[in-house]
């Protein structure tokens, strides 16, 4: 008998009801609904946290839907500034990039620097200067969507995220964005910040958060989630939502996906939609937008 | 009557047993010993918690004798880069910077992102940029101490920091690095990162780290240490004693300061030395190198 395998993703909480009845939500629903299904299948043939979590991101990334890879928005002085994190549970072993201009998938790089450097958070143009003498593929401006006059008028705070449990019990979390639109040229949030963004411990859970990055910077959102499982015994649910209310509370805005080690799932939010998908230990799935 | 005051500083985790007879921690011991009274002078004076932090990094920075500031490493690449934050306890707020080049003091940035901006982290040129723009004192690659002999052949992980609880009860946590010599350019460590190295919350304490950035990174070791005490009510020295085990077990080295709304201060390392200095709530002073 199998043990459990779980997976969640997101594609960034927001003010996402402003997109009522432009056909954002639809296709975005309809690209979540078909893809959670086909990285839940690749965990039940036995395919690893690690390359489940960085497949589900790097199509999150690609598909130009969402503020991450191809979606991302120029800042204030019109360039993109990306930035990625990936933690695995067992080792707690993390790689993180932030302010790179040039990789196409972010959350590769965030991955290389996990397995095979030194470090676990490299920034900005020596990084970049990494990314292009490792061969990894890179874009230009022209890669980007161009920002619509709806995401102009209300800036997104969209990242993209997966937190997955493997058959092997491997607990794996990942985050990438592309930041928020016209946000100040330099900025990092905390997308590419182990413990605030995104973490995960072996046999306990894992965490990726999007919203308001200043506030989960100060709220160490992540891993004060799973300080929660881990020594009060919280449910995940519970865990989450205390430190949500707690982001609310100091005037912020957002969401997360986190599992546990058995598969559980939440994923709450306090802006009026958050991009979400997920296949739980009972094979339960849920797509959502609003 | 007034509430209890208390300091603690440090001036980097490392092997400072190889400096023995050579003059160096004689000449740190009596700055730190000079210093710690100062400071504490200043917070029976009423100075705010946020200003002695400050006040004290500053110093810390200045003297050339610790790997910040103007005892800051140049990386691989050749040049220093810098990272400093400062969180607040009552309102959490926090500002850092990180990989910047040419503030004279890191910690004043940190404090002005912290008060001035709606950010939390701004890195690299972009940073660099602000720092000019705004009128920070600057300072170019002839400013800071030439490498010794010592330290080349035996890479320092040195950082300050500063722990504050002032007569109000506002709590304080500041970090300053200069980063590891011969680092890779382009490194981020835990010393700019809410959450790893520095974290503060209002009525339970503050912490600030030094050590193996990596490790405290990848423990999100300040508030995971805070965590313990707000949700376990366990004791400082024990939450951080905790923690700094945990860091080994994963391979790191380190240590750290920290202390709880009453004024109680512990600093733990694993290192062969941790400049330190303290003064807590039953106003006892603590000086130490090895």
């Amino acid at each position: 008998m199998h043990r459990p395998v779980a997976i969640a993703v997101h594609g960034g909480a927001g003010n996402l009801a402003r997109y009522k009845g432009t056909g954002r939500l639809e296709e975005a629903y309809a690209f979540l609904e078909q893809h959670i299904t086909l990285w839940h299948t690749m965990l039940c043939d036995g395919v690893s946290a690690l390359d489940v979590a960085c497949e589900s991101v790097r199509a999150l990334e690609d598909i130009g839907y969402f503020h991450a890879g191809k979606g991302s928005s120029p800042n204030d002085n019109g360039y993109v500034e990306l930035d990625a994190s990936i933690m695995r549970g067992s080792d707690r072993a993390a790689g993180a990039i932030a302010a790179v201009r040039t990789p196409k998938n972010p959350i590769d790089v965030a991955r290389y620097i996990m397995e095979q450097t030194q470090q676990v958070l490299m920034v900005a143009s020596e990084a970049d200067t990494l990314i292009t003498r490792e061969g990894f593929a890179t874009v230009d401006a022209s890669y980007f969507v161009p920002c619509d006059e709806v995401g102009a008028a209300l800036p997104s705070t969209g990242t993209v995220g997966a937190v997955v449990l493997d058959r092997d019990g491997e607990i794996v979390a990942a985050t990438s964005t592309g930041g928020t639109l016209r946000k100040r040229a330099g900025r990092v949030g905390d997308a590419p910040i182990i413990g605030a963004g995104t973490y995960a411990i072996g046999g306990l859970g894992a965490v990726s958060c999007t919203g308001v990055g200043e506030y989960f910077l100060r709220t160490s959102a992540a891993s004060r989630i799973l300080a929660r499982v881990e020594l009060l015994g919280e449910h995940i649910s519970t865990a989450t939502g205390t430190i949500l209310t707690e982001i609310v509370h100091l005037g912020g805005d957002g969401g997360m996906i986190a599992l546990d080690h058995r598969g559980t799932i939440a994923m709450p939010f306090s802006t009026s939609g958050m991009y979400r998908a997920a296949v739980d230990a009972t094979s339960s799935v849920t797509v959502g937008c609003l």
